[in-house]
């Protein structure tokens, strides 16, 4: 029974993302959302009370599901992450209608930073891994800079939906590594991160 | 006459930048716009024919008004300008609905990027001048980190406006220009740009 419920919610929570993707919070409507589920209206009040509960989840769980590229952690992985993501942002539902509704949110009311810091404790743990690799320059602050990696992320995909539907995110995503990693990891470690986003273009 | 229909027109936009600010643009409305600025229905509709060409207006011409740090151009004056703008979200309704509308336009089906690419230009006419003054490392592509700049620009004023409501924007500007200068300006210009901001910032 619980199992059917845990089920039941996914399965609404994945409408809901398709819905608020294509037609955003205020295009988008319950009923909508119901007949895109294929559940009862008892289904969705069980779980979800209103569309902004529904907008609320989606943005929290935007994360949930994606399957991040393996590796050892730290900055190679914290960059490979970052181009999965711009990846995911062309196709994924969940993550694009979460990664929308959170920029959005003020037109419908909210403002809840929650995906924001998820982000940033992802981002942070493999910060604190290359730290301990002792691939950061001794300067960086590994919570500031976690929180400015979001900020920058953040901004660069909006900018690019905006400009080219995120046509270019991927390119743009390496323009924003081009200019930060000098203030942020040490000359061999940027050396072979060169080498290795090089790497794995010329294979993709 | 004509004077007086330019004067008509910055009223009204004022009053809609203050409404968009308030309510998002689904809850501003027409006539909340009209009763602010103090004009009739044809005084209105004579300059904007929909609240949609308002939002336009306001997100495209966010930058008009301001009163940019003076200075010689290049990198410092870019900074100032960065900073001297986290102040000018926390009070000017101008800069504050444009800045709003261009990252929650999505949610009205708007798709336009003009305000950024403003931005851009001002932002790369600056690192021109950086780059004629031997300001920049030689790496550095004026065009691309433009576009970056408008990027973290953005999704740092974003976060910063969700999280704390602007109160930490200045601090982040900070922290965002603590991890970009090293891929940006020479060492020499780093150094100053530290001096410098630490005066301005006792001075203050």
């Amino acid at each position: 029974m619980q199992e059917r419920a845990v089920r039941t919610r996914e399965v609404i929570l994945r409408a809901a993302a398709e819905v608020f993707d294509e037609f955003g919070f205020s295009g988008a409507s319950i009923s909508k959302i119901m007949k895109r589920a294929g559940v009862t209206q008892g289904g969705m009040y069980f779980h979800f009370p209103s569309k902004e509960a529904l907008a609320r989840a989606v943005m929290v769980e935007q994360g949930e599901g994606l399957r991040l590229p393996p590796g050892e952690d730290g900055l190679e992985r914290l960059v490979d992450i970052t181009l999965y993501l711009a990846e995911e942002l062309q196709s994924n539902p969940t993550l694009r209608a979460g990664v929308r509704l959170a920029a959005e949110q003020g037109e419908f009311g909210v403002q809840d930073d929650s995906a924001y810091r998820l982000w940033a404790e992802q981002f942070g743990g493999q910060l604190r891994a290359a730290q301990e690799k002792g691939e950061l320059l001794p300067e960086v602050n590994v919570e500031e800079l976690a929180w400015v990696l979001v900020s920058t992320y953040t901004g660069t995909q909006l900018f690019s939906q905006i400009s080219t539907g995120r046509a270019d995110l991927h390119q743009r995503v390496v323009s924003l590594w081009r200019y930060l990693l000098p203030g942020v990891a040490t000359p061999a470690v940027r050396q072979h991160l060169d080498v290795a986003v090089r790497r794995k273009r010329a294979a993709a």
